[in-house]
């Protein structure tokens, strides 16, 4: 039997809030939502913690976002909103990437980011600053974005969205990490390259 | 002749972004916004700095809520999201409140705070949670909301949410410290006490 | 196994209508919605009956408002709209209350109602009318208002909603008459009074 | 100097509320609004008066409508709500109309209305109720609906809707009463009858 | 057990997309929606065919228009998007309707058609075009529109719509084609013309 | 005197349309929109002439993508709709890009085409298929997605979009053809690659 309830939009909500209720006989089937008895919420639904907790970056980029949404927080359920903690290495980077369905405000807690955004056709403007612990910047809705970690230490931000579930797209991963991967014909005449650069790019990932 | 913009939801932009023009000649007599030229458009119009500096919190609550807007934060207009630093002394109390426009995230940087909120009628349940840094709280859009420093020690918090200008609604303010003031009146009646009561309350505003 | 939805949100419809479909071994679980097929709906779907009998006041208050929300009323379910009847005893008050999820139209039928809001942070202005039949006030979404009826004789209003379930917090209930009740300190330090003026107001709840 | 401002939707508000300010040396050249320093609003902004008045019904369908939007109420700028007083004289008929951007929930204040809506294609049910003193109807947005007086007496209902400015489109009147009128053939081909039928239609507007 | 969802708006998603799974031991009892899990989504889900195909249009108005909503196109669902294919017969009409849900751009592919619509109350104004292949014409959501093929052969044009589900209301079939029909005095009173007009009028639906 | 207007979003209208009106003197300093007088409004403002033309192909990348949104086509101002004509030379690609504010319906008229999309992370799923004329594709929001021509003569295609004004970032341009460039740190870590291969990439643009 299939059960199941996706959440279409980040409204308003039509009750005080819903509390996803997760049920893994369902869960196996797909990522559904439901509601709990709004009397048998405890505090803990609304609750998450070990946002204070350095993350392991040791991976090739040097950084890990770790988004926390409505799938693994229940109590944002309807809410529109969700949060990041992302950590670097030193060099690290939180490579361009696209959110299809939130802005984003990045705040520094530790370190010192490279940080910009590039805007839409036709101008691709690329507008960047170096960010110090208590900066802030904002990445409007859908824009590549991406941060670089360029102080000799680890650095550590927080990064909150306008949706409770913002999606992320990595640009590279999907340009030539897809599954099946691109073809080279895509990629040779959108990048304006030969076939060796394109191999070279999909040999990566 | 003044002629402005209010903007008026937190909807998708329509453009990548629409940072703020301030124009002291309309500001003085309205909250107005419009865009800036996206090409006129610098890092610094979606950048703020600061929130890493603690703010004074000897008042009578011993709390002070920063929030960070779109009034204040060009670059937020249109986007939908909003965010504050929230420093508390020692027993410090940011008090019951509610945000008409937004959902709220609370994360705690430093300190022990003791949050909470109220769900609607009819049932009016309290929700309660002790928070230690890394730890964060989610308080719906519209209900009452409240932190307090229960640690020996200062306490910061960061809030974000869900509109780019979610307003605020100290009740004890609004209640017992409104110009003009609320009737006796109405008051008495609403809260079952006698005059004097009252009295004492109306005479802290 | 019990599954259910939850509307989240006072969208467009996305079908003429959209009428809640009870089920009661269902209904005792959580409070779900969910369409009637359209060819199976009745003119009674859409119809409500009852607004002109008078309710009685014989209350603390003096008064009852009487919300007719997509709850009990299928033919609302997704059309964001909802009202209520407000009887008023001589010296009734409707208590200061927000509605987090709707403005709200008065339109007073019989008596004489002293009616207000007061606005947000930081002036918190008292807004108020005196108002007589035929007479209709405005309170935007999630401003403390109220009503309190100054003739002598009953008095009688209708209000409607620009959502299927605005909700309802009595700031008295909340502030002092949650369960379980929130901490004198919380409440001593927002009101700025000891703590006698508080156990006297909690007293009543 | 052109001058303008129209609000494109219904959204929450950004602000407590944003009173239209009317300006008639802008009011020639457009429909615009823009907002009262909220610090100079007053009460009479958030209030209308004279619903309990009875509109004169002497006119060919023996009914009246009177819509109270934004456009003649400030306070209801940006809150995505409206109403209306509709007076019948004895058989009096509020003809088959739709609002484009609202649903509509009729209540009973005097009288015995016919009340109905038709669905839309394919099966373009018509839906009908007799309603007296005390009874509502919901008419989902977009829908044709009607009421006629059907009782010995006149008849008085108040509507309202779920947007600031729901408008009203009556049918006989945009499809045989339109300036210039719609072409015989259009008319012919649509109703499917000859020529003479359809003058006859438009020969009443 | 009966278990679905029913998509109550037009929103952004809140994940990549969420392809309509049907099941007609559901389909039977309401008309839901659910997702199917994006793992298994394939291209077919999200791809349609034979918009090339002409339609018969050998029909008392000699028009067909045929909607691709999301109820026969599983990957519109949740998209707020949906198209139609409209063929015209020589004099062929698409009549008079509304779209309660969307907004409309016509694009005409092969012959002239003679296309407009009327504003609301109070001007009913009527705004025509005469179209010919490779011209756009707009249909604002909720206004009476038609097309009207004027030239000597057939006529093909495309559709597009602001929701995954437009809806439509022939003005004809709704006012004298309802099932059951609108009483004689409700429509006499609204066309302000005799009983054997409508009679007329009726006799043809 | 500066006098402006931005739509901030794609909501329902609050009147029956908004024609833009363009004023140079103004669109000087900001990208405004603002109504036209409705009783002003002409056929000529809701009408886009020369979708029938092809357009001219000869640029590295084989293809011109044609968007007419409000900016061009005043009567889509406020309708939240809007469209485009692709043309294709034989192997003409529209390279990857998104839309980051509109889901996209592709309507193949000639020739043959190769299109896909990927997901977001973490799956990153390539779904394409091969389109003939009749032939639709829907491309949800915020995915990158792109079109090849892999027949042996000229293509063309339109696409409609739920934004009036959608937005567009082609990858290539926006990650190596950015104005600044992007970093040579940040896209050899993003990539994984050399600074010979990212050299590569930017020497195109």
């Amino acid at each position: 039997m299939i059960v199941f309830l996706v959440f279409a939009s980040d409204p308003d909500p039509l009750q005080d809030f819903c509390v996803v209720v997760d049920d893994s006989r369902i869960r196996v089937f797909v990522n559904e939502k439901f509601c709990k008895d709004p009397n048998l919420t405890t505090a803990d639904d609304f609750y998450f913690t070990g946002l204070n907790i350095p993350r392991n970056t040791s991976n090739p980029i040097g950084s890990v976002a770790t988004l926390i949404t409505a799938d693994i927080y229940p109590g944002l359920n309807t809410l529109g909103i969700a949060f990041a903690r992302i950590d670097f290495a030193p060099n690290g980077l939180n490579p361009p990437h696209t959110h299809p369905r939130a802005s984003e405000i990045l705040i520094v807690l530790e370190g010192t980011l490279y940080a910009g955004f590039v805007t839409s056709n036709p101008n691709n403007r690329l507008i960047t600053k170096v960010l110090y612990p208590g900066d802030a910047f904002v990445f409007p809705i859908g824009l590549i974005h991406f941060q670089l970690n360029i102080g000799n230490t680890s650095a550590v931000a927080f990064a909150t969205f306008s949706s409770q579930n913002p999606g992320r797209i990595n640009i590279a991963n999907a340009v030539v990490g897809s599954t099946p991967p691109l073809s080279i014909d895509v990629l040779t005449k959108a990048f304006q390259v030969d076939k060796d650069v394109i191999l070279d790019l999909q040999a990566q990932f």
